[in-house]
This record gives structure tokens, sequence and C-alpha cells, in this order.
């Protein structure tokens, strides 16, 4: 069974071999107790309600493992997710590594699932930002996807968004995009980020493809959707949670980004056992 | 001024330059719109209380800046913590991955020290476990000691740890012990994971330096710590929250780990700001 | 002077040592010739017309040394590009890794200003392919800029390319388009390679955003342009060559993607000299 | 079928996941248009005529798949080189790293065989220099084998050329010449770079293993031929073309180095299609 | 037959394509004198008498290699540990890095052998020190393990050893102990480096896991195991020869530590032959 | 003062580094005794007789040093070789890794210094071989240099040996030597591994440039000089100690190699000491 929820990162088995080596180093000082050549049955299963992510990596990591269920699928206390059959001192060894990334990855998945199930009925994306764990962006982003979520950028370099500095430099809002918009292809978006109406005009005015409505009460992105909503994409961003989420999706904003998907997700536990 | 905290961890360096390569990559798209000999002034600032860890990080990411806090000291919001000056598209370049480690690293002392401060006044040490972020280990151990904890081993290679599927394969506590101990060099402890009474005597007669009591009920802790105390260390393991941990340190036990330090930590965030 | 053309690749100086290493290995064996302790004051200049890219690699790579024209500047033969001074051996050890980066950019970059040239007063801009050499997709597309073209996306993750294979898996133009347009975010745009009139009519009630016109007849593509201009953008692409492209670009079409730009541009000759 | 022209370089397959790391980065996005289990037959074929490099690291980029035709082999348009079966996504992919191996190599190849053609009938042999793209000289150097040229020195590391500069320094060809081979051990060669007639007799009167003849004339190089052939061997160096290599080769010369070989070799076009 | 001597070090893949490339590097030139698809059958056998170290790292090297004695075992000459079957030019090729792994850790594990032979009877324990070749430590360490020694600490980071220095800066053994001490975890040990009996004395008294007995005449050595022995490690350390060694053992020493086991190794000869 | 012996390998910062990560890991935990801010006065003197190598390594290493005798010079008991100043924590953790390197290459150039002395008078060179340490043949390869040796080549990439093997399956020396010549550039030398008097005759006859005396007796290579120095070099290559190598050197042999130079050295002892 392919358990990848696609589009899949690329390059994550150098992570798995950073994690194991992180882990194992000269030797797994324990194995010692076991005989070098007894084999286990194992399985992993979930120990609470969440989404899964990372099973693909998991399975790499034991060795001979067998997906059960899908990335992107809901799980529940027990559910099995993984299951495999090898040496015991092998199993043990390489356990953590893979449950570490399983808890982290699901923790990612399910926090989005949680914003993205909290707006339904309205037509907002939940989308995340560049605040990701250091070295773990691509599978975190992947892991957003997995919930439920979009991807906002990836990095600096596949969007423009134009922030307060960028425009106080420029001297405008349009002589920012101007000069940007002067450099890009064809494929490239420009957001700008903007703190108040004559702002979010200026850039709607400059043809932009998204606004950015920073730390703004809902009474005022209410205004901006009623005047600017279909003329450019309207995107909510400040310290959302779960408690505000759904008021602001009300107000008929296009895009929520939300941080705290991937700074803040706590992992979701997962444990291996024998039979 | 040296922000770190010793002892300090090895090989940072390259994580920050993987963090700046996920988030520029071919090139920061929005730095066209500013002109490229502009310089700022910045500084950064804690946003929520807690305590700080990563400031050399942050500084060396950012170049050309001043240490204000050291790592291990309590932030508040409005604190400032680091300031400097440069070009202002490098400055605006390098901010993200400055801040994601700085919020991740501070978010894992700070949870650390409410663990801490929870258990004031009794003797136990709060310690972390094998539960870490891939590829973080290192950093995130160094983040449990800023916020006052302590560290369990590294990994595999520093350090025992007999499980149940290790006992049951060599046949007994005893013959777990006896066999492992038998490759190891004289720096090197032996735990042992027991789930009841009987298996904690057997540790005990078997002159380990630690037992680890698994997920025991306070009660079964408390006759534990009187029975054995002193004999040997103790310590409480299996979901300890910021809500049982206090009671758990009142068994008498001897350290209490926790894997929520590192696998669950929300951030604690920061900004950079221009002056 | 900063002789970067805004915005820079990051990494690049990992391929600077790999250059290094490539070259130097166990050691210069020439340089046993040489007193150790002798200096010299050395250049670097052109041996041809085109457009410089890569000049602060090469100051990177030749140490202490001034940048005298920047990166996307027109070069004639004997323009002085670079200058410095160093221990005799060192300069000469290093002079073939820092000339190849500045040759083969520079040959990019060069290329790239010969199809802009060629089609001024069109309104088309020049863009690249994803055709790159590997291990060098970041600094080439940065030596396009340098010749006043344009990037096409940088790679299979930063846009999306619908081809006549997802299209015949997915079973129509529109099919193909919806599934995908379900799983982005709002930064990211979708590209359809088209055949005829017909899939190009497809794709633009798909409402996608850039039309590929994969290597059709000029009578075809005016019609195109006709029919379809403004509704959305119209890329031409497919063996275009500096002979073909003024052709094309009076077509009307707005991008014009050429794939030698990047895999046969010959290299701009520069060498260094002592004085 | 064994593909490799030999011997082979060793490492490039850390070359191939840097290329494929650099397209697919986290995630092909257009992925998400197919069906995740579709499987497709495929082949690639030369779109010109050439030399065949690479296959072998195309036939590893893509998994599954058939070498039909070796390295260093002809091909014409349509002549099919490599086949395979895969996951849709997976083979798309794919591709173009595949492709952009093949396509650069057999450049480097194919223009290789065009000035080994050119002077068919003469002794000389044709060589490389160290003018190749950063982070590729094994693999160029690889593929000027496959297109019937022979290898000039690796690096700095595997042979000895005394240029002007070492020569000025030491004070006199035979001073630097002593001085180096002080030095070496008796599996590497001396070679010096020479201007003029009274260079090339003091190199000679040196014992040095070859002679370069640096940008000279044709009389004055067949002059050289005459009183030296036999005695050393000599290398003609300098801005060699298609256009003149045969006139240099038929002055006599031993060997004929062309750094276009490998710096300004147009890629050989091949695609991939699906059957 | 699995050959390793548990626990074995995690990453030493990495170090075999490390010692690949720098032995094959851009491509084995002898290898042209061979046909390209003969197949040859080969043995390694030991040419010395000693302890077999690495068996499974020169398998995984050479490929196809069936392991006929484990690591650990005693060897003589003519004893063969591997065979296996390839194509004549990869076994030619791979031949010399898997015996230079082969050769050097045997050499490692042999004079290991050497001492804890030497001591034959006494209590101590053979233990090796940080001085190991750079790159190597992991495997330096395995060696040791397979030899019958134990290890000392891996590293600064997984064990505490208070040195004069540290002692000097801190005031006091005393002082130094308590300050280290209030920032470990509780499975981390702490070693004083003691140049006297007072020294040792104030160890013991600090409580302290192992006293380092440092460049001690013998009858110190045991006036200091009659006095402390049983209340804390004592360990012997500086200069320790294979003549010394048993003398030192016959103090009571716990343990005794090497540096020569890693510095000064001699190669266990192999050869790799073909039948 | 420039403390390199002439050429120096390239890449060694990257061992450094990992020297250093293999035993800072994630942090000195002895360094917890030390005031953060004391500095200390150091210096590095040899512990016994023998050729200084790596003092250039060990200066980067425990940074602000002064290199105070170059490397390839005598040093004897108590030579100060480096000396500096830094922080008390940061000099304790990083003089491991700065006296490993410093250990072990100078015990390569000592022992290399010793088979030169006892061969003084003849006119033969002393060569290493490929029996080298894995991950460090660049650097051992310089310590012969240092030592008064020369190299052997340095891979398989950068000289071309015949061996039995080849020998065997192409045919006849003849042949094998014919068929690598059609394919080598003209930098490269040939040898050929001879085990008597007829194939150095008949490797002489092809015209080769070295031939390998294999494991001979000494008459017999005395007679082989006889008939045939001059003509080729040749090189007694087999088990050669420091008390064979004058006789065989005596012989009248060109080259002598020793594999016992890179695989066998004992460490030659040196300590850092404060001030």
């Amino acid at each position: 069974m392919n358990g990848w929820h696609q589009p899949a990162p690329e390059g994550w088995i150098a992570k798995v071999e950073e994690a194991l080596l992180e882990d194992i180093g000269p030797g797994d000082l324990s194995a010692g107790s076991l005989p070098p050549d007894s084999t286990v049955d194992w399985y992993i299963e979930a120990q609470g309600a969440g989404v899964l992510c990372g099973v693909e990596i998991a399975a790499y990591t034991l060795q001979n493992a067998d997906v059960l269920v899908c990335d992107g699928s809901d799980v529940a206390p027990k559910t099995r997710v993984l299951q495999g059959q090898g040496l015991a001192h092998q199993v043990l060894q390489r356990e953590r590594a893979a449950l570490n990334f399983l808890m982290h990855l699901s923790g990612v998945a399910s926090l989005t699932k949680k914003f993205v199930d909290q707006i339904a009925g309205f037509g907002a994306m939940i989308v995340d930002t560049r605040k990701t764990t250091p070295g773990l962006r691509g599978l975190e982003k992947y892991a957003v996807r997995c919930g439920g979520g979009r991807n906002h950028r990836l990095g600096l370099f596949d969007g423009v968004m134009v922030k307060d500095n960028h425009i106080r430099a420029a001297g405008s809002i349009n002589k920012a995009v101007a000069k940007v918009r002067g450099q890009l292809g064809h494929m490239t978006k420009i957001e700008v980020e903007c703190e108040n109406l004559e702002q979010v005009r200026e850039a709607v005015d400059a043809g932009v493809d998204v606004v950015m409505l920073d730390n703004m009460e809902l009474s005022r992105m209410s205004a901006i959707v009623n005047e600017f909503g279909g003329r450019t994409v309207l995107e909510a961003s400040g310290g959302v949670t779960l408690d505000s989420v759904r008021d602001i999706a009300a107000t008929g904003v296009d895009v929520v980004s939300v941080g705290a998907l991937t700074h803040s997700a706590p992992a979701l536990p997962f444990h291996l056992e024998l039979q």
C-alpha cells in the first residue's frame, strides 16, 4: 500500500539517517542484552485521535514494514498504522527515530485538521507560514497538506511578500510592487502585507495577487471583504487560534494563515508494540 | 556578552546553514524591492513570558548582532534580547531563520521551566527523554538545560535502559543486567524499566544505578520510595503533565522524566523590529 | 562594491568548496616550484563581449579581491572585473575554480542577453526552463536574471505544469486542473501545455494562469494571441533559437521560454593576469 | 547490459540525488493531477546525432530501466537508448533530472567526437583541460573519454604544469623544474608551458615529459616538431576550434588540448516518451 | 552469518563511501585492461595472528560477500574470513578500501586483546581513551570492544572528567565537582584526575564515581587501592605499555586506560585472493 | 609563520569539524566546572623525537594560535611547536582533536623519516602506498612528504598499475599494457607488477614507465637492476621493514614502497600545557 499523501517531499531519507545517527551513534548499548538473532513481530498504533502523517517514513526507518493506513487518514487510539517483522535489536534501535517522525508530523497534521474543521462551511482555506522547525520545512508543509490545509509560499524564493519595511524603503506600495514586478517571471505571485484600509486600496489598485490583512479586527476585515472581495485574494493573518478562527473565516476572507500549525503543534502519541 | 548557557552543543552552525538554505533557496524575491545598500538598525524582543534559549544562534544567523540577554534568562513581553545593524535585504532574509530557532528552543526551555517551578521544594529533578524533534536533539537537550531541567541519556549510546523486551529475551532482569554489564565500561550507568514492585526489587538486587517506575500510580510509587529510596535512583515516567507532576514529585522520587518537554512545547513568540 | 545582481541565490559557498576540492584535491603539485611567501597582484579581465555573472563568487574564491564591475553589467574584451593581491601559490591554486564559475555563468547571462536584445520592442519576456546543469540550477537561474531574462518555475515545487500525460490520465484538461487546484495554496500558478487551439480554449475556460503553446507554427500562435490575448498569459515554447525568437515575439505572446539559455550556452572567456 | 564506458567515475549517485532534490524539493505539485497508482511504459530517444554519454546515470535516476545502447555509441535522431516501466508520477518527477545528465554529458562526448574525427589520419590525441563545469569534472572527463578523447591531468594534484609565473618566480625553467622534481614521486609527469623556441629548448634540456606550445603559430609549431619531435611529448594549446584543429594536428604535435570540449559543448537533445 | 560484534556503530556506510571516493575518484584507470564482463571468485584471508574486526564493513564494501568469521574472533595466518563473487573490475576497485578498514580495525582489536591477555587473572578491565584517529572514533571504540576491552567515555558529552585545570579554576576538587554536579542528569558519572594521595582523598570524599590515578608509581597505586578500594572506581592511566600493564593491574586497580590501543596499533595484514 | 610543508591538501577543514563533532557532540559536560570567561595561555610541546606534521591543522583547531615550528621540521622532547591564548573552556574542548591530528600525522612523518634516513647514501626514494587510513589519505600522503618520502599514486585514478589479475585476464603483459595505453592521456604513467625475471623483461619491452619487483629476493633484484637499470624505473615492494630497507636500497632499485608508513605508524606524543 502506498502510504504517501501526494505530492511528497524529496530528500527525507537523509533526515532519517540523521535521526538514526543522533540516536544510535557509536552503538546501542542496551542491545548487548539481546540475543543477536532473535526476531520479533511488531506494530505501531496510535494512542490518541488525529490525522496520520509520516507512515512511509516510519516504514522506511523500521525496514520490512507494511503500511496499514495512509497519510492523511484519521486515526483513533489503538488504530494500527504499521506492522512488520525484524531482528529484535534492530527494531528496538530504530523504534524511537521512527516514532519521533510519526508523532511530530501527525501532530502537525492533526492540529491543521482541527483548524480546517473549525471553519467548515466557510469558503476560506487554512494555510501555513514560514514559521517552521529548522530543517523540517518540507516535511511539515507536507503534514499540513495531510491535515487538509494548503501551503503558503515555501520560502522566500517562490512568492513575493511586500512588507512594511519594503514599502517604507521603496516609498509606496505602488513603487515597491512595480520594482519587484519588473524582475519577476510569469509564474510568481505578489502579496502585500496591509495594516489598514488605505493600504489595501493601494495594493488592489497596484493589481497584486494577494492582500494580507495583518492583525486586523473582525469588523475591519468584513468591511474590506465587502469592498474588495473578488478583486484580489484576501488573507487574514496574525495570532489566529482555534478559538478565533471561525469568526475570522466568517468575515468572508479567502485564506487564513496560521503559524501555530507548524511551530506549536503538540505531538500525536504513537507507540510500538511487540506481538 | 557570551549568550551561551554552558555546556553548548557542537555542530549547530550546519543547522543554521540548512535553515537559511531551506528559506532563501535560489533567492529572496521580495528583496528586489529594496535598495541594495540601505542599512537598518534592528532588535529582537520577546512577545511572551518564558525562558530564553538560542540567542547566540540567532546572533550568528543575523550577523553583526549584540547579545543583550543570556540563554537561560527569564524574558517577558517586550524584553529585548538581541540587537544589531545590517543591510536591509540581508536582515530581512535571515530574520525568519533566526526567529524560528529562537522561538522553538525558547519554547522548550520555557516549558521545562514550568515543570521545574511546579515541583519547587521537592528534591526531584526534571529530565527530558529521547522523544525529540528529528535533527535537533542536541539543541533541544541544551534548551532543557537552559530551562533548569537536566538531561536523561542523549541516545542509545551513553546509558543503558533495560526494557520489558530486553528482560523477556534474556529471561530475567538479573540475566539481562548481567549480560549487558559484562560489556560496559566503568563510565556507563544502567537503568531498568519496571512495571511492578517485584521488578523493582529484582532490579535493586541486581545493583542497577537507576530504576524507572513506568506509568505507576502515586501510591505505588510512594511505597517504592519508602522501601528502596536511597538504595538506587528512582525515576518516575509516563504521561507526566503540568497538572500531575507535583503529586509525582511529592512521592519522593529522585527524577521525573517528561517527553512533552521536547515533543510538545509550544513556541515562545519573538519578533524582529526595525528602529 | 556589491557585485551581486539581486536577488542572489543561497548556498553557493558549498559549490565553491566543492570546486576547489575537485581541482586541488591532495595538493597542488606545481606549487612546489614557488617560493612559499611571494605575493602577487592580479586582475581578471574579459576576453570576449557579453554580460558579467559570478563576480562575487570569483571574489570569494580568490580571497582579498575587489569587485570592479557588478553582475549584470556589459563587458568587452579587456574589461577588468576583479583585482586583488595574495600569496602566489594560493592565487594560482584558486584561479581555475574562480574562472570556471565566471566563464560558465557569464556564458549563460550573455546568451540570455542576446535573446532579450533580439526581441527588443516587443512586449514578451524571455524565460528559462528546468533544462539546467545538474547541481547548478540556482546559479544558472540567477545568471538568466543577470542577462535580463526572467525565471520560469524553479522546479516541480513552485508552479504547476499540466502536460499531455497529466491530461490523458485525468481525462480532460478541465478535470486535471480541477484536481490539482483542489490541493494548491493561493500563491501557486497553474500552466497547461497545449498543442492545438481546442486545448487552448479548454485551458482558458478552466481559468488557468498560463497557457503554453508547445511547438506551434507562427500563424497558429498569432491566431491564438488574437483570440485569447489578455485573458491568460501565453507562453511560446519549443526549440526557440536566436534566429526564430524575433518572429515568435512578433506574434504577441507574453513569454518565450528558451532551454538553450542554460543547456547550451558557450562559456564567456576570462583570464587572470599578474601585474 | 552494462552501459558504462570504462573506467567510470565514482560518487555520481550523490550528484543524482542533488539533482533530484533541486528539481523536486518539497514536492511535485503537478503530480497531484495523476492517479497515484497508474503505471506507464516509457523510453528515451535521441533527437539529434552524436555520441551517447550518461545512459547508466539516466537508468539509475529513472529506476527500473533497461539500457539499450552503451555510453560511447553513436546515436541518431530517434535512436532509443533507454526504456522502462514505472508509476506515472515517479517517472514524470525524475524525467527532467535524468535528461539533464544525458543531454549535457552527451553534448560533451559529441563535441569531443567532432574534434577527434576532424584530425583523423594524424597521430595526435585530443585531450581536455581543467576548464570544466563546477561540480562535474569527473563526469565531464568521463564524457570526453566516451567521445574518443583522452584526459589531460584531472586537477592540480596528478600532474605538474610549470607556467610562466612559476618560471619567473623560480628564475628559470631549469630551476623551477629541478625544484618541483625534488618533491615528486616516480609516477608523476612534468609539463612546461612554453611561449617560444628558446623556452622549448630549455624545457627539453631539463628533461621534462611534456612541452606545451602555448598559442603558437602553425609554422612555429612545425619547426618545433621537426627539431624536438620524439625527444619529448609536444602539446598544442590555446583557442583551438573545429576549424583550426586539423591544421594544428598536421604540424605533427602529439597532443591537442581543447577547453571548449567541457566549457562550451551544446547539449545533445533527448526526450522521454510514453508508449 | 551476522559478522557484527554487538553493539555496532551507526553511520559507517558513509565512511565506506568516503573511502571508495578517495581511492577510485574519477575512475580506475587500470580497469581499462580488463574485459568488462569477466567475473571472479575471491576470498580474503588473514596474513597474521590477531583478532578480527570490520568483516561486515568489508563485506558491504566488496558486495555479494559471505562472512565466514565473526568480528571478535581470533584469526591466524591463512584464516579465510570473507569470500564472494563479482565482476573482476569491481572487485579489484573495491579491494583496497575493504582491506584498509579490515587491517586498521583488526589492528586495534588485536592490540587490545594483547593488553587484555596480559592482565589475565586480575580483576581490572582494559579501556580505551579519546586518543583516536580523527573521523574513526566510533569504529575504533567498536574495535576495542571486539578485542575484549571496554570503552571509556565516547567524548566530552557522555561523562565528566575533572582535570587539574578545572580544579585550579574552581578552587578545589570539591568545588569543581559540586559545580558540575549541579548541572548533570542522573545518568552521567563523574571522574576526577588525581596526581597524589591528597587529591584522591578529596575526590573520594566528594563522592565521585571514578578516580583516575595519573602517572603514579606502582607503590603509590597499591597504597591507594588499599585505602580507597571499594569506595570508588580506581583507574590507572598514563603511558601504559604491554610491558608495564601486568604490574599495574597487580596493584588492584579496577581499570587501566591505554591510549595506544587506538593511536598506535599496527595494522593486522589481510589480502584478497582470486580463486 | 606559515607552517605548511607545500603542497598542502585541500578539504582538511571538514575533517577538523568532523573531529570536533565526534568529540564534543551535544556539549562538553566538564566545562560546566569552569568560569565561562576565564582565559588561559597555552602551548603544545612534543614528548618524543620525530618529525612534525599537522601544526597548521592544530593551529586552526585551537584558534588564536601561533605556529612556532613548521611541518617537516625535526622535534625533540619539550620542543614547543604551537602556542596561543583563549577561553579556558574552548581550549580544553578543542585540545584533544588538535592533538589527535598532530600525533597521528607526526607519527606518519616520523616513521617515514626513519626509513629515509636508513637508506641515506643510496639513490632510492621511499614512497607510500594506497594502504592508508580510511578518510585520511590526502593528509597521510602529505605527512609522508613532510617526513622526506615521496608519494606513489594517490588512488586508482592517477596512475596505472597492471597486476597479475589484469595480466591473466588480458592474456599477456604486452596485451594488458597495449589495451590500457589505448585509453590513457599523455600525463599518466604505467607500472607493471612483476614476480619474476621473465615478466620484467616483457614489461620493459612493452615500454612501461615503472616496473614493480614484488616480494623478490635481494639477489634477484640486484640482477634485474644490472640488466634493466636505466631503461625503466624499478620499484621494490612487499613487506619492507626498517631492518630490511637498507639492503633493498643497496640493490640499486630506484624506489622502495612501504605500506607501513601509513598503516602502522605509532603516534608521536604531544601534549598541551597551560602557562
